[in-house]
C-alpha cells in the first residue's frame, strides 16, 4: 500500500457533474457555519469528508466556503475523486495535508475566519495555526449535527447492509458445527459479505464459549464444542454507510443458564425498543434496558445501551445513562444489552433501528 | 459492535507478570522523557500504545511515569487487558480518555510536566489542557523514533507475516482464471490470510486491466477478461506486525507495453534495493528508483518509493525525494516504484526489507 505521495505537482482538477444529495448537504452545513461565525470549514474527519464531496478513500480534507467545495487529496486518489466528487475542485496536493489547507485558504481572501474540525491532530492544528494564524478557530459538532438525521438514500443503504450482513450469516450456518475455529468461522463469514459485493463495517468478533464475556474478543484458533455458545457481531459497509448486528446462539443444547440469560437480554432488548421514538429522552431508552436486566439479577453491561452508525460504525448520539439528548426522527441506533460474567458467559443481542415521528422501525426485519 | 461505556466504575487492577521485551522498550522511551524535559508521557497512538503496554484492543491510552505504566481502558477490553498487560497498571475508565488521564495525572503528585503526543486529537488535548494546565506539553517521535528500530521478535512477526501472504497469494492461484471479479479474488485471498491464522494489515487492493492505474482502487465487480493484468496489494498483520506487499501479473498472454513496464518497474525496485544499507540518505534510495523509470521514458509515480512498517502499516521513515534523514540497521521499508498511466495500465512492485549494517534483506525471500 503506497504511503502519502511528498513529490507531485499541485493541479487543479473541476469536477464536471452535479449531485444533488451533496448539494442539500453543503446548504445545511453552509447555514450552520454562519451560526458559528465562520466562513469556512476545514473537515478532516474521514466520514465528514465523504458526506460532503461523495469521496471514499483516506488521507484526504474537505474545505467548504460560502461557494465551493474543495477536496485535497493526492495523486493517489485523483482518478477516483475526478469520479466520485463532481461537486468538488479537486486539488492534488504536493505538501502534507495542513500544508495544502493553509496554501488555499491563503488564496482565497474572502476567508474571514476559518473552521477547523477538533477532530484534526494536535500536529495538524499546530501547522495550520502557524500557517492561517488569527484566521483560524476549532470547532466541533457541525457536520455531525446534520448528518445524524438520515436521508432516504442513506437508510436505503444502512437496510442493504443489514439485509447484506443477514444472508451472510444464513450463509455460512452451515458451516457452524463441531470443530470450526473462530478464526475460520469469522473468515467464512467476511468472505460472503465480499462475495455478496459489500465489505466489513468492522473486524468481526467470533466468540465462543467463555471467550463471549470479552465484548471485543478477537477470534482465535478456539474450536466449537459440542453445546458451546456462539456469539458473533459483525457489520457490513455498503456503499459507504455501515450496519452493525450482534447474534448469539447454541448449535447443540443450550444451559438453563444461557437459556435465562438470553432471555434476559432479549426482553432487555425489547424493552428499549418499546421506548424508541422522536422526542424521547435517549437516557431513557438506556435505562430501560437496564432495567430488565436488573430485574433479572443479571450482572448490568459495563457499556452504553446502543450507539449512533452510518457513514461511521460508531458515530453520535450516543445511548448510555450519561445521554443528555432526545432522540431524532431520522437518527440510526443499535440496541444491544448484554450480559457478561468474566470466564463463564457472554450475550448481546444487537439490531438497528431507525428512529421515527411515531416510533421506530427495527431495519432489515 | 459496542460503545464506548460510560458508566463502569473505576477499578485499579494490577498486572502480575512481567515482560522483558516491553521492560526495555520503556526504558528506552523514559531516557527520551528526560530529554524532552518531560516525567511523563501520554500515550495516544493506538501503535505507540501497543508498543509500550503489549494491549491490542482500542480506545485506550498509556500513561508513563518515572516508576509506572498505566493503562487507561474500558470495560470492553478489561479482561483481554489483563492478560495481555502483566507491565501495566490497568485502569478501567467511567470518563472519556481525557478525563481519565487528567484524573490519573492529578492525583500523580510527582509529575512536574506531562507530555503528550501530538497525534491526540484537538478536543483531547483541550480537554487534557483544561484539567492539567500548566504541566501539559505537546510532544511528537518519542516513541516512534524507539519503535522505527526492531528488535529480533519484531523482525520475525514481520517475516511471519510476509511468509503468511505469500502463501495465501500461492493458496487462491488456482481461483485466478478468466471471469473471477476483483471483489472475489480479494475475498478469497482474505480468507486465506484467516485460516492461516493472521488479519489482513489494511484493505486488500485488487484491481484488473486498467483499474491499476489507481493506486488506492477498491476491488468491484470487473471481471478478469482473458489476457488482463492483475494487480494485488495487501498485507497481513500477525501478532500485531504488519507487512505490505504488492504483486503484479498477467494469466494470459501480456502486451509487449506490459512487459517493457513490468521490466522498468522490477529494475527500479533492484535499483533502490541494491542503495539500501544502514547509513545511507534515504532520498538516494528513493532517487535511485526514479532514475530507471525516467530513463525507461515511463511516467514517474506520484507517490512515495516506500515507507517503515511495523506495528502501523504506514510509519516512519517516509522513502520520498523530500525524506531528510538517513537509513537505520532494524528499520522496516517497503520499497514499491510503479508506473501509472490513466485508464490504460498500472504496475507496482513491493517488498519489504529489513536495513543492516551491511545492507538489507528482503523479507520473506
Amino acid at each position: 500500500m503506497v504511503a502519502v505521495p511528498e513529490n507531485t505537482t499541485i493541479g487543479l482538477l473541476a469536477g464536471v457533474m452535479e449531485t444533488r444529495i451533496i448539494k442539500r448537504r453543503i446548504k445545511q452545513i453552509r447555514r450552520q457555519l454562519s451560526k458559528n461565525k465562520i466562513n469556512c470549514l476545514i473537515v478532516v474527519k474521514p466520514a465528514n469528508v465523504t458526506y460532503t464531496t461523495g469521496f471514499s478513500g483516506d488521507d484526504s480534507w474537505a474545505i467548504i466556503t460560502a461557494g465551493k467545495t474543495y477536496l485535497l487529496t493526492d495523486s493517489r486518489f485523483t482518478e477516483q475523486a475526478q469520479g466520485e466528487c463532481p461537486n468538488c475542485i479537486i486539488i492534488e496536493r504536493k505538501k502534507s495535508l495542513a500544508e495544502a489547507a493553509a496554501e488555499l485558504i491563503k488564496q482565497l481572501k474572502s476567508i474571514r475566519t476559518a473552521g477547523v474540525e477538533k477532530s484534526a491532530s494536535l500536529t495538524a492544528y499546530e501547522s495550520l495555526k502557524k500557517n492561517i494564524r488569527g484566521r483560524l478557530k476549532p470547532v466541533a459538532n457541525i457536520i455531525e449535527s446534520v448528518r445524524s438525521i438520515k436521508d432516504g438514500s442513506e437508510i436505503a443503504s444502512v437496510r442493504t447492509a443489514v439485509k447484506i450482513a443477514i444472508k451472510a450469516l444464513a450463509q455460512v450456518r452451515k458451516h457452524i458445527k463441531t470443530g470450526i475455529t473462530e478464526n475460520e468461522l469469522a473468515g467464512r463469514l467476511d468472505f460472503q459479505i465480499r462475495r455478496l459485493g459489500a465489505q466489513n463495517s468492522f473486524e468481526t468478533i467470533v466468540a465462543f464459549g467463555a471467550n463471549a464475556s470479552r465484548p471485543h474478543h478477537r477470534p482465535g484458533g478456539r474450536k466449537l464444542g459440542k453445546n458451546d455458545p456462539i456469539l458473533i457481531d459483525f457489520g457490513v459497509k455498503f456503499n459507504n454507510y455501515c450496519c452493525d448486528l450482534t447474534r448469539c446462539f447454541v448449535t447443540g443444547k443450550p444451559s438453563a443458564f444461557y437459556k435465562k440469560v438470553y432471555n434476559a437480554v432479549r426482553q432487555a432488548q425489547n424493552a428499549a425498543i418499546k421506548m424508541i421514538k422522536s422526542g424521547v429522552e435517549i437516557r431513557k431508552v438506556d435505562a430501560a434496558a437496564r432495567e430488565v436486566i436488573k430485574k433479572h439479577n443479571l450482572p448490568v453491561y459495563g457499556h452504553g445501551t446502543g450507539h449512533g452508525l452510518g457513514l461511521e460504525v460508531h458515530e453520535g448520539p450516543a445511548v448510555s445513562p450519561k445521554s443528555k439528548g432526545r432522540l431524532k426522527a431520522g437518527e440510526i441506533i443499535t440496541i444491544e444489552p448484554a450480559v457478561y460474567v468474566p470466564g463463564k458467559i457472554g450475550v448481546r443481542i444487537e439490531d438497528d433501528v431507525l428512529v421515527t415521528k411515531t416510533g421506530c422501525k427495527i431495519i432489515g426485519r
